[in-house]
């Protein structure tokens, strides 16, 4: 296991459904939030900058999947433990484990890849290989 | 393959990141909106009155996952096609796939349950087994 | 009154909260599809090829409110009536009506400006006039 | 002016649209997280506990507006000041001020109302007055 990385959360009334319990789509949300904020602890570069400072477009989702183990609910305090799992020459596997207590509600990851303006369409993206120091600081040792 | 049901979706400005695509909790969401419009279909009962008609509390979602294949955009038209795969005792699979003309762009899925009020605490749920007229029409044949 | 726009809403589960009844800022979320379809129809240009054809970034909101006149919930059927009500040099007022039924649920607005690239830095926004071509297509009479 | 309550936020990704800014119902959720905040820690009662202490459904919203002033960025970070500015026999008031820096970035407000189950619908809401001791700790002085 690689990099990880810890971010506190708190259920709020919006996030939730009818049925009183988080609304699924939320998770994701954070899943995306951690990834990011795991990458920029990992390079040591803010993540708004990591566009300007690498070329790249984003960290676009290929895979995503979610094991729901025991509801939240408004008002419950959560964490979410995201961790690099795996590293491709230009994909990232990340976990991502929310525990209320010692208790692991869910279980879901991510596989995200570096992503740069297509050369023949900048306004498409297409996978990059990761730059060297990046794939350093990644790296899943 | 079951019972199946078709959405179209159009691609909205807010749906989208800064890298111009559509941010991925907006799949999930999507594929909410299929799965409770999917059972509602089949069953012929407006999704609103399912709770008072079966006394279920939902549909929660105990696992769901998705391959992004290629990338909406702000101003796409596409169609999110949603069809029961597979009946347990209390669970439902349903796979969503969402073509942009005939270009599969995601391809998910997602595994619910029959949940009712739990007997020793009526703010949890609990897994029930179909209704012999819910498991009828819900089912794979 | 100016050019009117209607689009059909169906209340979903995720879309509504513990309460039962649709949460607030989807109004808003609504509200902003409701603008982008306006223009849209008005212009005659797809949305999403506004920023292509007149060098615009987006139509960015200065301001918006609402009155919530009566809940709306999971399984309702609604209409979004948005309407221009007023046009400045370069910002642009619609008025955002939500029927359920005859019955007025919601009652709000936007404002917002026409905005291009600053020159003196591009990654910010700045309103400008709009051209001609547009002000007469959106010109409330 | 009365009680008010600091939340700090952080601008992440997915709460921005493709112009790079903040997704405007964004702030509405925020603001909604405000008020929760700001109700629990004028009670001193935990949010998800008003319910069962004081017999109500919710803090349903009657009113909300808001002036966007200056945008905020995928990185960036603010802070959420919520403040009570009147209390009616039902109805509770709510400046939100977004904060960058020293910047005000957006200037909004809520109206809300302590809300209780129909006597004749417990499906449907209806406001009541706030009890005496909420409206203490409530009161703008």
């Amino acid at each position: 296991m690689g990099f990880s990385n810890r971010i506190p959360l708190r259920i709020e009334w919006g996030q939730c459904d009818p049925a009183g319990i988080v609304y699924n789509p939320r998770f994701f949300e954070w899943f995306d939030i951690g990834a990011w904020t795991l990458v920029q602890a990992a390079l040591g570069v803010p993540r708004n900058e990591l566009s300007s400072r690498f070329g790249i477009i984003g960290l676009p989702l290929v895979e995503a999947g979610a094991n729901f183990k025991s509801a939240l609910k408004f008002g419950d305090n959560a964490e979410l433990v995201s961790t690099i799992t795996d590293l491709g020459r230009s994909s990232l596997s990340v976990q991502h484990h929310i525990f209320k207590g010692d208790t692991l509600a869910v279980d879901g990851f991510e596989k995200r890849v570096w992503a740069a303006p297509h050369p023949d369409d900048p306004s498409r993206m297409r996978a990059v290989p990761f730059p060297d120091e990046v794939r350093a600081r990644l790296g899943v040792g």
